[in-house]
This record gives C-alpha cells, structure tokens and sequence, in this order.
C-alpha cells in the first residue's frame, strides 16, 4: 500500500521514459505496481482491488499487456528480466527493460544469483533499486546525489582507467612508507563505499537519486536505457509520501485492509484473537520458562506474532531479512548446538526453504519447530499466497510431524507439545484470522501421532484435520439430521497417521476426509496410505481438499465456496456418493 | 576428489589452530573434507570410501564428533555456523566457529542471505573462502598477499577511521575541480576492490593468503581466531595439488569415480551411452532445427551432458552457477518473450527451485522444459543426492507434466515430445547411468497423458513408471513363469495419470504401482488419485516405491535391494498379497 505512494514519481518517470509495452518493466513484488495499474486503463478497476473477479494486487500478465510478469513472492525480478534480456538479444529485438526493485526484498538470496549471473552482461538492462530507507544500511546512501551525474557520463570510464592504471604502479608494500599508502588506500575505500558491491559483481551503479524528484529521474532513467551492461539506477523514497500516517509508521501500511482515511487506524474492530497472536501469547510464556527457545522471522515479525516476543527476548529473537532458505539452516545451527529454534512463517513463503528443511533439519533429525502461519487459503492476495502446499511437501520427508489444530485451545496444546514435549522436526500449520471456538476442549491430551474421536458412529466417518473443522462440524450435524450417524474424528496429525483410527475405520463402508490443502498428495493421502499398509480399505473413500489449480483471488469465504468446501456443498457430494453406492448394491445384489 | 588436494595445508592449519571438536569447524560441501577426516582418525576408513556400510563422502555426524553439521548441497555452512555463533553466544560458550566454503559455492543465494545476516554480529565468526580460482573473477585476487599482515593489526582500524574522516571533507562536488576529485576517488575504488564487497555487507576482509604456505595460514587463523565480528578469510589454492593430472584437468577430478593414477583416466571404459549423453546429443539435433531452444545449466553442463551443446551454440548456452532457484526464474524470463528454455539439472538440487517453479513457470504456464538428470537412487553420494522427491512435488504443482521414460529409445521420443510438441512446463526425469536397452520400440507415439500396454492380462496389473522398466520386466517374467499372465504396463506418464487406463484396471483384482521415487506421494498416488476419482478401486492395491527414510551411500543396485525394488524381492511380496488374499477368500467364501 505505502509503497505505492512511494513511487509515484519513479512510475510516472519509467512509463514517460519507456515504451511500454514494447519495454518490459518488471515490478518486484506486487505491493508497488498500483500506481502503474492506474496509468495503464485499470483505475476504474480499483473498487474492487484484491477482491474475487476484481483486479489482482499483483502484476497479472492476463489482466494487461502492460504487466510482463506475474510476480507475487519477492525477488524474483531481476531474474525474469534477465531472461527476457537474453531472449531479447538472441532475437534481434531491441525493446528495454527494467526491474523495479524494493530495498527489503535485496535480502534474498535470488537477487544476489541474478546480479551475479547478469554481470558479464554487455547489453542493456536497467535495475532501479527502490530504497525507501526500510532495509539497507545507512552507509549505501553516503555519498551525493550528484554522483550520477559524473557515472553516467562517457568520457569518465576513460578517465577512470588511466587513474587506476597509475596508481597501480605505486610502491605500496615492504617498506614503512608502503605501509602506510597501503594504509592510506584501505581508508579510501569507505569514503567511496556506495555501490561498490554492485559494482564489483559486474553493474554500473548509479545513484543515490531522490525518487520525489521527477525531473532527475526522467533525466536518469533517459541516459540509462542507451547505456550497455547492467546497470542498478538507486534511487530513495520516501514509503507512504503524501500521506502523513503511512509516511510516520510505515511497517503498518505495507500491505492493508480497509483503514479509516482521517485516523490512519484499522476500519474494523478487532474482536477474536488471531492465531497468530494466539502464538505469540503462548511462544512467550512458554518462554519464560524454557530458556532453550529462541524465535526465528524472516521479515515478518509483525505478520506472525511475534513483535511481544522480540522485545521481551531480544537477543532470543532474530530477523533474517526475506531470507527463508537461510532462516531454516541457520535455525539447523541453532538447534545443533542445542538450542529450540521457533521458525514462525507463512505458508508461501517456507516453500523457499523446502530443500533446507528437507537436507539441514530432517536428515539430522533437529529439533526445529515451524510455525506455519496463513496455511491454507488466504483472502486478498491470490494464487502466490495461499498456503496450500505444506502438507504435502513436509508429510513427504523423512523424520518430519505435520500437525494442525482444530481450535484456540488445542492450538495452545500443540504450541506446548510441539516446543516442550517433541523430539525433531516438526510442522504446525494454522490458517490466517481469527482462532476457531469451535468444538470445545479436548478430551484427550496431544499424543505423537494420535487422532481425537470426537464422536463414535456407524457406517459413515469424517475426518478432518486442522481448521477444516469449523466446516465438518457444521457438515457432521446436517448429516445427522438426515437420519445418519457418522463417526467425527479430530485427525490432529497428518504425519504421523495414527493407525489405530485407520484399522478402526477400514471396516466403514464410507470414509471422508477433509484438508485445507491440494488434495493428491496430502492428508488425506497420508489416510489412504494407511489403508493400503494394513491391506483393508473402507468401500468408499473420498477426500476432500484443494483442487489442482491456481486459486485466484477471494476472501476465504468465496474460496472454500469456489472448491466446493462448504457444509452444504459437501453434503451434497457425500449424499450422491452413498446413495449412488447403495443404488448400485440394490441393482447387482 | 582433487578439491582435498588443494587444501590439505589448510585443513592441517585449521586443526593445529582449533580445538576440534569444542570448535567447530563446518565443511562446505563435502567434496573438501577427506584431509579432515583423516586427520579425525578414519584413515582406515578410506577404503570403504562412498560405499554401503563406509564412510560418506560428506561430513556425517553421526560418524564422528569432529564432524559438526551434515552437508551435502553447497552454500550451506555459513548460516549454519551462524546459527552455532549465535546459539553458543546465548549459552555463554566460548568455542570458535569457523565455515570452510569454497569459491563454486559463492554462487547460491544462500551464502549471500547468510552474509548478509551475520553482517551485525559482534562476536567470533570466521569463514575461509578457499579460493581455487575456478569461478571468481580475477581481480578479487588483484592485491597483494601481505594486506592481510595489515589487516589484522588493531591499529588499522584506527588509522582508517582518521583518514577517512579527513577524506570526507574534502571539496568534491560542484566545481569543475570537485569533479577531477571525484573522477579520482572514483577510479580508486577500482584499486582497491579485493573483499570490498564483503567489508561492505560488515564483515572484516582478509587476504588473499597463499592457501599452500603452512606457516602463513596458522599466523592469519591465530589471529583471526581472537578478532570479534565476522571474518572472511580469503585463501587462494591450486585444486588437485601435487597431482600433475588434476592439477591439470581439475574439472574432470572435482568428484570421481576410481582412475588410474599413472595415466589419470577413468579405470572403467565406457561402453553405453549414458542418458545424460542421450540427452545431449538429442537436444543438439532438435537445437539445429529449432532456434527457440536454448539450455540453461547451475554449473553442471559436464554433468547433464551439455557441453557439446555450449560449444555448438554458445550464444544459446547459459550457465547461470550454482543458483538453481535463478536458473528457473532466469527460464520464465527466457519463455516469456517467446524461447524453449531446457533446464537440465540433477534431481537433488532443482529443490532448490521449488518455489520458482511453483509461480515463476507453472502460474504463468511456461513452456519451460525440466530436463531431471540423476533421478532416483544415486550411487556414492548417499542421503543428499538421491533424487527421490521430483515425482511427487512436481505432481503437485498446477499445469505441471511429469513424465519418464522405460529406455533409451523412448527418451529421444520424450526430449522430442518435450521441446517440440507439448506446451507449458514439463519434466522429464531420468536416472544416473547408461540409457536403458530395455523393451526394444515402442509401438505407439509418446502423446500427453497417454500409457503404453505392453502387454494385456488378467486379475494382475503391473504398472511401471520411468526406469523402474528394467526391474519391472524381469518381475513380470517371473509371474508368468508362475502360471500368471499379468497386465504390463508402461505409464510414461506420473501427471496427467491416464484415465483410460485407470478405468481399464479398476475391474483387476491385483494392481500394482511401481516408481524409483518416495512412495508416499509420487507416481503411485497418481493412479490411487485416478481410482477415487471414477469411483472404482481394484480389490488390492499396492504401490511399490522408496520408502520414508534417507537412504545411506550404496551402489544403486545395493539401495534398490535395500528397498525391496528387485524383482525376487517384490514378486514374494506380490505372491504374498495374492496367496494371502486368496486364502482369505476361501475362509470367508
């Protein structure tokens, strides 16, 4: 959101300078690409911005040729655009292009693997750096903003090489009077710090320019897209300029809901704890207690209840940047030297650490506890949100616990078992809002690997795990009222599965499971391949779960209702398939 | 292999300096830590080296307290150290952490995600850059050997802080005098590089050091082993030393398996065609006709069989390091303005690209070829590099085609199906080792989501995927000399599953899957996936498949015995199942 108002000047500077969209421009992230929607004919469309059927709040390729790119996880830009540069060039064409890049998402690896691979490059392609002063250390902005003036000029890399040429040739070593230019020469180097880096990975650097000043942008961004090479135009903002609360507390309008214009505060009373703050409490008192717990973020301190915590144990808490794959490693360190380390995380964003979760922390067996936030569906941001992909991943690698609540308190419990209790790897994934009340407390404590039978019955069983079950209990009494009797079991666990709930169910005729999850490979899976190890399988089994495409966006509600995961929906299908089954047993039989 | 010649001093250095194992030294890759292991008391060891039973190839934990963190894919160790650095700091321990990584694994993201991290720390920290001068462009190693004499007194810190100070007053910008000024300090920095880009993201810059000269390594490391903050020491070393052939040749010696060391050859000659040769000479075939096609590679084009494709159509050719995760961003660049980027990397580490896999191709649907080499069960390399996931995650993934073929023959038809006829992102995975001859032509054309019958049947159904042709055959052999006549089938295809033969098999009695792939979620699921979905299940069904654990070093013919995947091995299964279900019949029939 802020980071729109940010970079209005640059996004009016690229669309008068390139021609879009013959030029490619890559927009890193889609938290920045507003304005530029709104210069390219989707202003109207604003009404119904992150909304089902309205516009994505991300770059879509199949919403307007103006968006080269479909982006949505950070980091990715440069990449893409280096792919289209290479393309490019092989074909003859002659279009431009630029990434834009926010300084927060210079954190990721992905970024430093494309700068890196672009370096040899001797063809155009322009990064602009959008530093809005939120991550990058003070000392990349040292020195003046008239120092583009002198980069961009021809006649100065000439003269660049003549002076290196000497100095070269200077005595520096051996005697005293070495020592000390060598001296000398290692001072240097601070005073002419700014952008050397990306200068020594093959980019010409230029800036830092002020990103409010439109001239010198247009002035910039001209001179750049005749230049060969890489080059990363740094430019600053100022995040939320022109609105005076998102200008003084920026980390609350990066991302937003509907907020009050004249107060800068939430539109909406919050009145149920989250999950993630129901993390947060738990995470801290269990805390005080186990000195071994320590808290890993990677960039979302806030997002995942973690902020209390962080002040309370602020040497027991680190922030890796946007940094996933190194957050799980470092936290296989952590724990190798025996600490606890509590990875909080949304969903999306842990599948970039899917090959360090697999090699640093299950193959050592390591105690490491993933709290996975926003799982399962997410409302707003679209296809390269939702969570729904963990459960299967994780229940597939050696030595990891997938587990999920069913409510608040069992949520509680599973924080409590998961950190104090449990030996190695472990997942507990819950979804984004408020904690569920459904169901009551438990009646059985949290076991490795054991379900909860909230209600015995006949013929037909229901098994849901994790938050489903705010549906199936809902689903379990229409059921019921139907004349039926189901069984109504609390899964708890998607690895390990427990096998006495399977042995015990294989002799039902029908069995239903139930996953906020992409349904081949995950719970329900896991259910079924029980069935297939014990070599009994109920008459019917069906599972309920995400379907095999990209979910666009909604809130939850549509979602659940889009993949037909509703009460009413389901009712219908389990209905069809019992009394198409017993139609089918009256006809042969 | 040639990696451990190259820093024998340095290993030697390392123990005399540390106290292993209270310090920790952490091993970047394995391919470096022979010296280290020998030094460790497992000299004897050397003789079951990379076999079933000996000892690994890596680092192990569990093989010896001088091993401190498991590795086995590069760029690991710095966040790892780092979680050690900060773990003992909160304990109030006082052991050193150093990381050895080398100049190749500099490439991954990681590395810098974790540098980036470890920027702030103020405490004992050190990493050695061992710098064998194969991927680091030369002018890293353009100063002199004695800086680091300079470096690491504590009187420099001062002296550049005053001189520093002094430089920033001076006048610089505005007149034409400024400009002169700032010409020349800008061309300083071009002098001044060497470690510059590490000092600037905070850590302190040593060397280069002779990696080869004793005496200096134990002055630097003594030193370093008492400076707070993070170190990077930077070591230069000739890979393969004293070994004239690897000295050589030291691409061919990176990792290898036994050679003649008079004549430095490979011990065993070669008599079929590898499919990483297959696939190269194919590829360069299709390249001829089709001027889309261009090949990306994360520093295997040996490997992966790419190198006669890098000769003929350099221009076409990208190398992109040891950034998997770039390389697929990098490809939905490429595909986005209109090439067939072919992506040919081992199984093991596309992980790496998970995420970008997910939304960088599969969202937007890109024709972007996965060619997965070294599928499956490897031999040698052990836990890390069994290429045992691709199937299932791959499957998983929106828009995604997996498929595999059972010989040689049908691999030239799949490249060609994959490049020339399909559209959206495909892989096509395949094992280590010589193109099997296997089941002679295919009758019917590879055709999307279509099997091929290779034999018709009754009661029994075998259904093979990819490589496990060879085993599978035999296995069908078997039963027919028992007086089966079982259905035989090649899948070809993992996703989409073929319904029509789904709705063939579900009348059989027995259907069996089998995959060289984690079970739980993989090929044989897909087929499970199929029966729930047209409502209709063979009476059993079993799938046969690697099972839930990381499986050690062994040949691969040893780890198919070890997983029950010989055909002796699953016929008795398979007979069990039948008897054990027939009998079943007769007591309750």
């Amino acid at each position: 959101m802020s980071s729109n108002l940010g970079i209005v000047e640059l996004t009016l500077a690229l669309h008068y300078c390139l021609d879009s969209p013959t030029d490619k421009i890559i927009w890193d992230v889609g938290h920045q690409c507003y304005v530029h929607k709104i210069l390219t004919g989707r202003r109207e469309g604003f009404s119904s911005l992150r909304k089902q059927g309205g516009i994505s709040g991300f770059p879509k390729v199949s919403e307007s040729d103006y968006d080269a790119f479909n982006t949505g996880h950070s980091s990715t830009s440069i990449s893409a655009a280096l792919g289209y540069v290479r393309s490019r060039d092989l074909k003859g064409e002659d279009f431009k292009v630029a990434a834009v890049i926010g300084d927060g998402a210079m954190t990721n690896g992905l970024v430093y693997e494309a700068i890196n691979n672009a370096g040899g490059l001797n063809t155009n392609l322009m990064v602009i750096l959008n530093d809005n002063q939120m991550s990058i250390s003070e000392n990349v902005g040292a020195l003046s903003v008239h120092l583009n003036d002198i980069r961009t000029n021809p006649k100065y890399i000439d003269a660049k090489r003549s002076i290196s040429k000497a100095l070269s040739r200077l005595p520096v070593f051996g005697s005293p009077l070495g020592h000390a230019f060598q001296k000398a020469k290692d001072s240097l180097r601070y005073a002419l710090l700014p952008g050397i880096m990306f200068e020594e990975m093959g980019f010409k650097y230029i800036g830092p320019v002020n990103g409010h000043n439109i001239s010198q942008l247009i002035n910039v961004i001209n001179r750049v897209k005749h230049m060969d090479g890489p080059v990363m135009v740094h430019i600053y903002t100022e995040k939320g300029k022109g609105y005076t609360y998102a200008e003084k507390y920026p980390g609350s309008f990066h991302g937003i809901d509907t907020f009050d214009i004249k107060t800068g505060r939430p539109a909406k009373t919050k009145i149920w704890d989250s999950y993630s703050d129901v993390f947060g409490k738990t995470l801290l008192k269990i805390a005080e207690k186990n000195e071994k717990v320590v808290a890993i973020s990677a960039a979302m301190p806030e997002g995942c209840g973690l902020k209390s915590f962080a002040k309370q144990f602020p040497e027991r808490f680190f922030d890796v940047g946007i940094a996933e794959g190194h957050g799980v490693t470092f936290g296989a360190g952590l724990a190798a030297n025996g600490h606890i380390p509590v990875f909080a995380v949304y969903s999306t964003f842990l599948q970039r650490g899917y090959d360090n979760i697999l090699h640093d922390v299950c193959l050592s067996n390591y105690h490491c506890v993933f709290m996975i936030d926003r799982a399962g569906l997410v409302s707003g941001d679209g296809e390269t949100h939702q969570g729904i992909y963990d459960v299967s991943y994780l229940s597939q690698m050696p030595n990891m616990t997938v587990m999920s609540p069913k409510n608040k308190r069992e949520f509680k419990q599973m924080i409590e078992y998961a950190i104090n209790h449990h030996k190695g790897p472990i997942a507990l994934r819950y979804p984004k809002g408020s904690a569920s009340m459904v169901c009551g407390r438990s009646e059985v404590a949290v076991i490795l690997g054991k379900s909860e039978t909230l209600e015995k019955g006949e013929l037909i069983a229901l098994i849901s795990f994790g938050a489903m079950m705010d549906k199936v209990f809902e689903l379990h009494k229409l059921l019921k009222e139907r004349g039926y009797n189901p069984a109504f079991i609390n899964a708890r666990f998607a690895k390990p599965i427990d096998m006495e709930m399977v042995k015990e169910l294989a002799p039902y005729e029908y069995v239903f499971t139930f996953e906020e999850n992409e349904v081949s490979g995950g719970f329900g899976t896991q259910v079924m391949n029980g069935f297939i190890e014990i070599g009994a399988m109920p008459k019917v089994f069906r599972k309920f779960g995400l379907p095999d495409e990209f979910l666009a966006t909604g809130s939850r509600e549509q979602l659940f209702d889009r993949c037909g995961l509703v009460p009413d929906k389901m009712l219908d299908k389990i209905l069809a398939v019992i009394e198409g089954s017993e139609n089918e047993r009256k006809h042969s039989g």
